[in-house]
């Protein structure tokens, strides 16, 4: 059976020099079906057998047919948002534990991606978000996130205020640590863990997750993806930040809009036919039953 | 301008005298606007003045265009999930406090009415569940919730044990004071009390929200409406049971099976032009700003 | 070295053959110390054996020097509760899964308890709560908690209705599906999995945690042990409950005042030294540090 | 009846005009009464009738029997810790908004001061956190909190990673926003919008609140206030800080250790005889009954 992929780009961790063996298992497993391996930019460093075209990441998504990303979760969320535009599918394998994102394990990477080339594979769409910071009506700062869009305090100890408008129509006001407005994907990260809900990845959801809100009746919000969220920055004492995933940030001014929109772009994750997204959540939940 | 509603039913508060003077108020406003009034039959022994016809719900179903509820959430629950199969469009008047549901208020109910009988209005579809018990495969019980299916403990001071299920797949065994599964309307209700989100009700969502979860990492999680959950029940000491919208109820066994699902009908609302449910949550959870 | 306990009862888990055999060995291993095993008499049928004196629980009370109680948390809840008033020193052995009163490993029982023997053990006194329910300035109910008394729904779907006064001060009126009025040794059970926070047991607390309030704003509250709480009992449509550690219970009617204080008998845990409550609480609740 | 308070010290929020009046009716009021009034040296410029010993917050401090505050809760937070090594008595007067410190309402202020000059008041203590940031076995930072010690993210939007120990005992790690170690008076601060309980503030407790913990089963927890809670600060990629009081604050590095323990000053607060704490929380939190 020929595969629907012909040229497989492999990505590693950052700076991880662990990755190097299972990454040449890899390619020896590709090259001997006869498939063409392409190498990240950033990864090649780290592999001395210099046999494989290096590419950026830019032209891993013109060239490549699938992403082959391993590392951990945040390894997983940079790339990905990075060859969003490319709709490039990703498959992610984890290195020891297992990730949301990175759903393969090292151990049986060979055999399941075996299974993958030969078409045995579900694919999941995700949305990703994207923000921008506009200042007297100037665009400062453009982001996607994959995660979330976190507004929080800057370095003062005291609490940030903001607006929250959607689709134009006031919402609230929040005096409160920050606001995190997630993916579903982003559902399980940062906002997971300031009381936010769990949503089905399937789902294209926007939740607005207030982090240790001063109005205790705050509670968090779920909107379709079709809408547009501004946050309108108040005065705070000692600044205010914008976060996208965690990652790349922007300083806020009183007066800043941050309007935050699903992006046209998705990512494309494909995952072995038996996985199954609620074994993952049990798994990396500590959902242990009824002991 | 010709009124799209030609016959208007009005329905009251159970066993409320209060209503009486308003409901009259209501029905000479229709009468003067050349429009059929009909009473619905349990509400009609409030009103003294014996000039309207009266109908069971069922009738006021086959052949109201429209049904004026004044009362609170409650009753407005109550009367739309009974006319529910007979998609007659609802107006909710509060009698004093503002609710989720009966967002008129009664001070300014004649105007807004006439506004909405002028064509001045917005509709909103909101989805209902179907939720029904199955034990040894036959179904003892069946419900429709507006709000809400909540499987709770029963009398006993223990936790129950349950398994969930959607689409078939094994989620999560719990050990909790309960789990809600929630519509957006329901989301407001007793799962917001619970720790569960907000979902705005243009979305077709369903929430399953657990209640004192022994497992403190067991959260809210938030799926599609296209879905089945299914709720398997262990062995409880003390009993379980089963609520619809806190309303009807069914006593639980070991074994039992209860399946939850988004039912085909739906309750249809009409909302004066200037309704905003973001200020009605505002006022509804106190959300007082920077206060 | 002679040990302080002369008299030591040998208490299981309530109709559990598993407990026979480490039970033997616990008999045996304390004969050979040559002190004295007195059975308890609930236990006795499961140990064929019949060489040891069996005892009633009140009679273990007044003879004992030392209870060693087999089996889970509810075991030693029950077993603490009744021995209370006699102040026996009590050692919980968990069958297997660590509990937070049972903290004793069956695989390394004999070893901990030959420690203990020799006197190198740490005594840790718990607080208890009364309960006591008012009808009519009639005490109809009255029970001791180890961890906690809820006041609860009955059978009904809807929340209840109450309010709180402390020390003879109104507090707040709140509908809710109920409240946990805990101990800091309950603070870990039904109260953790309601919101409440962990109370360390060396500190004599009471604290108040609803149960999905109504009133999004109620939270947990703490106060000192040397208060009356007093929850007076609104009208409830479909009933409400008082729990005594999930093991007591009365129906609670409108008017009805439940009374809950410090009760003047403690607890007497007996711990190996080297017993860490914190080590406890990671176990227990999965604190799993980074990963 | 001579008052026990001989010379009174008025001292008003900073830069704010709108304290000039209501300061100078108090000022009329006590010089009635023949007491000697003094202002504080930070307040007096916006007071224009130079009749009154302009003093220092230290001077006062050594001279004043009474301290007179009006402003909102952070003057007297900030008042309270610059005075708390003199043990002099504090009232506080709100400037239009209930505080949790500032009870008494402007608009009865001569009247409660009058009945608080003739000896009717009740008198509250409460506790006081120090804090001192060890490196390298040097302590680089101390601070008093009246409310709490924050250990937080600095500029950088990823979690912050520490390791908390009480008594000398490890406790647990934990990646987050970050930890309040709070008083009973701080419990009704930021640590109630991370979670935390509220605790009597005639109790002598510390709390620990996690902000937003990766761990979702990481609770709160309620100590002594005779322990020393170490927090030791693990590698942070943008950053960590600590903050007392959301006012002072120190920059943490990888291996600084943060100790807390009770200060052995404490607030003395003077209330009207009719002061009480729960209708506080009650009109605070908007606990509104039934309604």
């Amino acid at each position: 059976m020929s595969s629907l992929f012909k040229t497989i780009a492999l990505i590693g961790k950052h700076d991880n020099p662990e990755i190097m063996t299972p990454l040449l298992h890899l390619g020896q497993f590709i090259e001997n079906r006869n498939l063409d391996v392409v190498l990240d930019s950033r990864t090649a460093p780290h592999i001395q057998d210099k046999k494989y075209t290096i590419l950026s990441l830019d032209d891993i998504g013109k060239r490549a047919d699938l992403a082959i990303v391993l590392g951990g979760d945040g390894t997983m969320l940079n790339i990905a948002r990075t060859l969003a535009p490319f709709d490039v599918p990703l498959v992610g394998i984890n290195q020891g534990r297992l990730g949301f994102l990175t759903d393969l394990s090292i151990d049986t990477m060979l055999e399941t991606l075996g299974s993958i080339l030969d078409g045995q594979y579900v694919t999941e769409r995700r949305m990703l978000l994207s923000v921008e910071v506009i200042r007297n009506e100037i665009g400062l700062f453009s982001a996607l996130a994959f995660n979330d869009v976190a507004v929080s305090r800057g370095i003062g100890g005291g609490m940030i205020e903001f607006e929250v408008h959607i689709d134009g129509e006031y919402v609230y006001s929040l005096r409160s640590d920050g606001l995190i407005v997630a993916t579903p994907t982003g559902s399980t990260a940062y906002a997971l863990s300031s009381g936010g809900p769990i949503l089905h990845p399937s789902l294209d959801l926007i939740t607005l997750v207030p982090v240790s809100p001063h109005t205790l009746s705050n509670r968090p919000i779920v909107i379709g993806s079709n809408t547009t969220v501004e946050v309108l920055m108040h005065k705070s004492e000692e600044g205010a930040r914008i976060h996208s995933d965690s990652h790349s940030h922007f300083d806020l001014d009183e007066g800043d809009k941050v309007v935050i929109r699903r992006s046209p772009q998705t990512v494309r994750l494909l995952h072995s036919s038996n996985h199954s997204y609620y074994r993952m959540l049990r798994e990396k939940l500590g959902w242990s039953g009824f002991s």
